[in-house]
């Protein structure tokens, strides 16, 4: 990114909202990042309202964090990378949303983390946090694979692994599936006793919420339980195929970004997980570029 | 059912509630069914409002059908039989409802199916219809077998079977999944011409509109889909598990209920299909004996 005279002091804000948290970053060319701020889920698929909340509270948070007056944030270009807004109905949501900033760009998660980890490079991000989706830029043309929301999509994420356990679990305790650790994993993290008591603790209950159970899965399949080793080799074997069909487009780098990037890695096909590098930067931070390259244009 | 002198006119109305509609009967001894009543879903899991509501519309077109005057629900015992209930919380919250009759007596939609499909004798049911669930009253006791809600649980039920069409159409139509009728079947069916026009239309939607899909599986499994075959061996697999774990009681007889029942029959396994037995009363009637039982007790 270039800085000319005129955009020298401008403040940028980045913000990355997923199903579980929401970030942001506040920026400007002379000052380098500024402040940063923690909102909660921000995934507009499951709520307009709260993922506005999540917006506002991060932004206030990071307006905060860098000790600036509240009121700065109708002079900010606000980048947003939103979770959902691949959907037309949810992207015209946010968009005619009254919102406090001097100009607001909006774009998807993926895209905004695709920038970020390439640093505004043509590459490939794959997203497993608590959903799942594949992106890549190259050469001009962006692709999106999978992405489809939870519980019908989104396999490989959290919230797809949670959903999982909670079934494994419950079919075990009515004897009507195979016996796994995962059962007591899921009753302790619960804090439920029974089928009945777990299916009421999760009726009705978000993503986000199955989400937290994916690393109980990890921790099962680690110590050998087959059922959890089944379900992690299912899931990751999708990554796999998707980081395959994203690899098809010769992106010059692949990316993993979310909370199951790390765990996820081992189980990858191993030709997959070679191509698998470091992001270079966080998605706020691709946030911010996005808004930049947006507003100079 | 014995009529005293004391009861023979009283009025009862057997209440059914379940994920995709509710069915009220009015019954008398005197007069038999006086008129019946058909509303929307009452699966307070999926909205205490809605339930409610659907209750009062049932009642209120069974009273209207009955030629009563809408006062005389005030005199009426009522039985409900509701999805749901078995989780002590949705009991309490229907339990304390302000209701119109002048006694309401409730249980789950297994046990007054139950009731009604066996006469009140001794018996077995599995309801598949947009859930699932297994229910045995042998000498006494009772035995509830999965019903834990969808997407958790609910194994075999025209939602669960939904979703699996659902998935398997994302997947295809990302080219990450094999290639099935199903896709084509659903894409008519939704009106959604790719993959994120199914995810925009699904998102969010409740179990009753993902058991609408359910009859285009079968549709594809009968013409020999290898995928829809897959899943509808899955589903029927584990109702003849629950069906064999029901058998262990040793219930004189087994009755399948719900909109399911008659398409998964034939997938059954052989040793279980031949035990099913048609319900001798519908799940409402059932209802109906079971407000009368409690009323004379």
């Amino acid at each position: 990114m270039v800085a000319t005279s005129a955009n020298k002091d401008q403040l940028y804000i980045g913000i990355d909202g997923g199903g579980t948290k929401c970030r942001a970053t506040i920026y400007s060319h002379e000052q380098g990042v500024l402040g940063t701020g923690l909102g909660g889920p921000a995934n507009p698929l499951h709520g307009l309202d709260r993922t506005l909340e999540s917006i506002m509270v991060s932004t206030q948070l990071a307006i905060e964090n860098a000790g600036l007056s509240l009121s700065e944030v109708n002079n900010m270009v606000a980048g947003l990378g939103l979770a959902g807004v691949n959907l037309p109905s949810l992207y015209k949501q946010i968009i005619e949303w009254h919102h406090p900033f001097k100009k607001m760009y909006l774009t998807t998660d993926l895209h905004t983390a695709c920038i970020g980890a390439h640093e505004g490079e043509d590459g490939a991000v794959i997203i497993t946090g608590t959903g799942s989706c594949g992106f890549s830029y190259v050469d001009g043309q962006s692709t999106i694979l999978g992405g489809h929301g939870f519980a019908q999509g989104d396999k490989g994420s959290g919230a797809w692994m949670g959903l999982e356990a909670v079934k494994v679990a419950l079919l075990d305790l009515d004897d009507l599936g195979p016996k796994s650790a995962i059962t007591e994993a899921v009753k302790a993290q619960l804090q439920a006793e029974d089928a009945m008591a777990i299916a009421e603790k999760m009726a009705g209950k978000p993503s986000s919420v199955y989400a937290t159970l994916a690393r109980r899965v990890f921790e099962c399949a680690n110590a050998g339980d087959d059922v959890a080793i089944a379900i992690v080799q299912d899931g990751a074997g999708y990554i796999s195929d998707l980081a395959a069909k994203l690899l098809e487009k010769n992106p010059p780098r692949l990316s993993m970004i979310g909370g199951l990037a790390e765990p996820l890695q081992a189980w990858l096909r191993p030709e997959i997980a070679a191509r698998v590098e470091s992001p270079k930067q966080p998605p706020e931070m691709g946030a911010v570029y996005y808004a930049e390259k947006s507003f100079l244009v």
